[in-house]
């Protein structure tokens, strides 16, 4: 059976955190203050826009794939099966990371 | 006698929520923290949208049958004959569900 | 002489309450609590609506005659004679309801 | 010497408040609470209205000489000469009384 | 030496307030609640006016010359010279007066 | 060296403000309340403006080199090198001083 | 391995901020209250602006190697590899120093 989908609406865009390194490269298991807390996601999918005041529908600004740099606060918490996603409005999200 | 109907109007969108799942599949009575706080909706009918500033239409983003996720907060109750039902604002609707 | 009449200003609507049937069918006396609140009336006029940015005229959503369902809150009481009537902004009404 | 005259100014809305009676048709004085309180009033001037955003002017809904119902709240007091008038904006005013 | 002068600007005006009455033509002191609470003032200098949205300049509504009703609250004192006078918004006075 | 210069952003405007006279023309100290607070500076610097919504620019009310009027509160202290100057919105400035 | 880059999103502003000079020339570490409490800053990334409400791109004001001057609040701090950095909106940079 093909796993659950969200379509979000508007211009909200479904995120999933990366996860924080937990351990050190060595396997240490790192204090919490120390696990860097990390802010970076990936795209996984993206709302069609928000329409401006003549209707016309603006695009939003990432795209599925994209690796985004997200603010400290905002984005609601959604359960998708057993997956745990995050949902912003393209107007939240800081930036595009290019490694 | 047909049953009561309810056109929303402007931007409104009428919503019978899903029940969660009281009882597990073998029958056992789940306690309310572990049955899982469900925040979907079948859309049972939609308001003609809202004017944008020149006067024209912006259709409401779902339609009649869509499932869709649910914010935690907002949205209103109302009763139509003896079904409980919740009136949104198309703004308020995170995403369309695909199963 | 003709009963006074109020041509609502603007997106305000003219609203006769449903009274909500505070004695059973069998005419026993309902207390408060189970008199359903009845959050329903008649449109009895209308404005000739808001003008939009452009100074274009945006007509009001409901007519004459219409049923409505009515927020919790909100409408301000007035009288006309000895009539106690309750004006609406077209935008607070919630939908029209079709028996 | 013409009495002395004001001209609202943008939207605004000059007004001579109907009196409360206080006596009733037989002439015994009311109670306060009795004299029922009185949200009507004559429409004495109208200022040119409102300029929309691209500068044309929106006349104002009312026209010197109408009756209209006043809200409960709103409106500054003004003194013209030993006359005590009241001064609205147009979007204040609930509606025009027909009688 | 030419007075100093102040050009409002944007939609601001000049006033000079008229000065309240504090004797009666008697000549007799009027206690500071008698001597009547006067709002008026003379228009001095009108600023060039405010832009709308499309950056076309919406002239103010009252020129120099023009005796105005003053809002009860609002505006600010200034200094030119030894002479004090009040700064308004065009937006804020409310009417012009016609002796 | 060519001293250090400012090219102020949007709206803004550089302002060298007017030292209130502390000494008498006799030379005698005035004390802080006798020194009149003066509210004056000169344009030493103007952003280009800002755009209206149609993305067009709307320059700046004032130029280089007028003496203005400044309101009580506002603008924002900033240190150019060894000289302490102020920068306000182009809205904030109250008018320009001829003298 | 090419450092990590963030394109920022709509109207921010990558800035690396100019390190207070803690030591005078002759090398002698300043207290905190002397070395200038410095807000200038190098401009590293910008978004590709703000649409405005036709949809048309608003470009950002400044360009990538503009030295700005900071406002004395505002900017999220962010860490890029061991860089730490700032992101601010367009509309909060103060202005470009010409040295």
């Amino acid at each position: 059976m093909a796993a659950r989908r969200l379509i979000p609406l508007l211009d909200r865009v479904l995120i999933d955190k990366v996860q924080a390194a937990t351990k050190s490269t060595g396997g240490i298991l790192l204090p919490e203050s120390v696990s860097q807390k990390v802010n970076e996601g990936l795209v996984v999918a993206v709302g069609p826009g928000r329409r401006n005041k003549d209707g016309d529908l603006l695009p939003v600004a990432v795209k599925e794939g994209d690796k985004v740099l997200l603010p400290e606060y905002g984005g609601s918490q959604i359960k998708l099966g057993d997956k745990e996603l995050y949902l912003y409005r393209d107007e939240e999200l800081l930036g595009v990371l290019k490694d």
